[in-house]
């Protein structure tokens, strides 16, 4: 299997459209921006590196038709679609820092013709996605080594193939951990509401031959107490300065269950995660997302009374104090997060 | 609102379908044993206490129109419906005790002719079932002294009207603090896989005019995070000598939960939930239900691919160590637990 989660083709970004998964797996292309916007809103692109990729060729699409006449125009036109991208969802840092890199981009060049700098920002997408290709494979490298033979690893939502370009944070680790010889199980939670878990990590990982078992997100603990789980691996959304890790809803929960059980509990993430700039996950802006992916499941078919009052953010944060390590793609980092985060991505 | 969830009525058990809400309060009768254990089965009928019940009138209906000449044959046919309705859940307590106190009334009598058997058989039945309505009662009066006003309680699954004849256990707890002037508010876990948390208890409290928020299971330990919750009230399928409690799958995961963040675990039960023949929770037999409940969610629709391995527990047991107290009708029940169920139970 040799799938790409997202690239350019044709003139436009060409994604799997994940809502699809795992009943059919079909491409789909985005030529404009507000395509963009709802396909991010959606989730028919989602995890946070996948996210990083669709924002710098959003950046792109924002600018590649443009007739502005010189640099402050071509600004502009840059930052609103920057502003657009930004506004679709919240949570993940690589979203906001693919949107940078490319701004960034434009800035540094801007005494040049409009036509190189967008010549520039092409390249600067691309140069992207290469990174956060080998990033992904340098935390399956250093994962993996913390994996033993006959682990039994829980995870939850995806960070596979289908959360970044093509290979994976969390389950990066577990394909180069099977690569390098390592027998292993997975447990998959399902993750409510949108089932991330059960549609896209068993598919995923059943197509990459790893004996994968599904849970509902409330079977964790028990699993735990029957000692069936050596490791908890997840991947993270946004990681603050002091390594509170922002992730999928539930993650916080398995971490304190990971405490009471003794158990290792991993975050998986690349350097493009990590907001330095946000002391605390105190901080992290949490995404609210509408009740009906609570009360219709997944069919838009209800399961409650009407009007029934819902809670339903999409993210948590986890304190580092629970975290065992963070897996990036600069090394492992252990506590003291403070001091290891600033000395591992400055370093 | 008067609901009742079983009764005899019309020469049958008479419940509310309960796979039919929220969007149809739908009555069924029941005429025969295997119309009884496939109602068990698929959750037409659950909830402990509302199993004892539909076992007390299994038991009835199974030997009601027995043509048996002697107590010898009486007792064959009555032991092959015990059997036979004990072979439908395994873990419940209840169901068992139901057909047990059937059994013995049948032998206490053994002298009588079979027609005052049947006559002293169906008043059995209806003493149960007034005996635990007036339990339920007593569990909220006791209960609802260990709720302050302005209380938010989480709970999970239904223990309530429709887990058990009219009242509730857990939310039984809920509807006496709020009868006592308390002002409460209550949040709902879906309780995967068969979200009975989302179905059932988001519609009988709202029903009931208590203020409800529906979560997802993997929610609760953000809320608790979030210092949003003051007390978690649960029901119990079995509890053993030692306090240990099974209940629905979920459960020992907010028991964890709320020993991280300091917050009471409560379990709300009446004395026929305990089985002191088992010590601790260790050998409660747990349900293991077919891997459609989760694959399928609640539509027959599957949300992964084919053929995923798939774990799912119906239950799970929290040791007695992450119980605050036991609400029971027989008196709020505390650490030490082996030495007080003995004493509150036996006195």
């Amino acid at each position: 299997m040799d799938l790409r989660t997202i690239e350019w083709k044709n003139n436009g970004i060409k994604i799997i459209d994940q809502t699809k998964l795992p009943g059919e797996l079909k491409y789909m292309y985005i030529r404009d921006l507000k395509s963009l916007w709802r396909a991010i809103k959606e989730l028919k692109v989602r995890g946070a590196p996948a996210l990083g990729a669709a924002a710098a060729w959003g950046i792109y699409l924002g600018i590649k038709n443009s007739r502005a006449g010189n640099f402050g125009e071509f600004s502009r036109e840059l930052h609103k679609a920057a502003r657009y991208i930004a506004s679709s969802r919240p949570t993940a840092r690589n979203l906001f820092w693919g949107i940078e890199r490319m701004c960034c981009v434009a800035l540094r060049n801007k005494y040049k013709p409009i036509s190189a700098i967008k010549r520039l920002l092409f390249k600067e997408a691309q140069k992207l996605i290469e990174e956060d290709r080998l990033a992904c494979r340098r935390i399956g490298h250093y994962g993996a080594k913390l994996i033993k033979d006959k682990d039994t690893i829980l995870t939850i939502c995806n960070a596979g193939i289908l959360a970044t370009i093509d290979y994976g944070t969390a389950l990066g680790v577990i394909y180069k951990a099977k690569q390098g010889g390592k027998r292993l199980k997975v447990y998959a939670c399902e993750t409510r509401p949108l089932l991330q878990g059960a549609r896209l990590t068993t598919w995923e990982l059943k197509k990459k031959g790893i004996d994968v078992t599904l849970i509902c997100d409330n079977m964790a603990a028990t699993l735990m107490q029957q000692g069936k789980i050596n490791k908890v691996i997840a991947g993270a959304d946004r990681i603050a300065a002091d390594g509170d890790a922002a992730n999928k809803i539930g993650t916080y929960n398995l971490a304190v269950l990971c405490h009471y059980h003794n158990i290792p509990f991993y975050i998986a993430a690349p350097h493009s995660t990590f907001d330095l700039t946000i002391k605390t996950g105190r901080d992290i802006p949490i995404e609210e997302r509408k009740a009906q992916e609570v009360t219709e499941l997944f069919f838009k078919r209800p399961i409650t009374a009407k009007g029934i009052k819902v809670f339903n953010p999409a993210f948590d944060v986890t304190p580092h104090n629970l975290i065992t390590a963070i897996i990036t793609d600069k090394g492992v980092i252990r506590p003291p997060y403070r001091r290891n985060i600033a000395k591992i991505l400055n370093g």
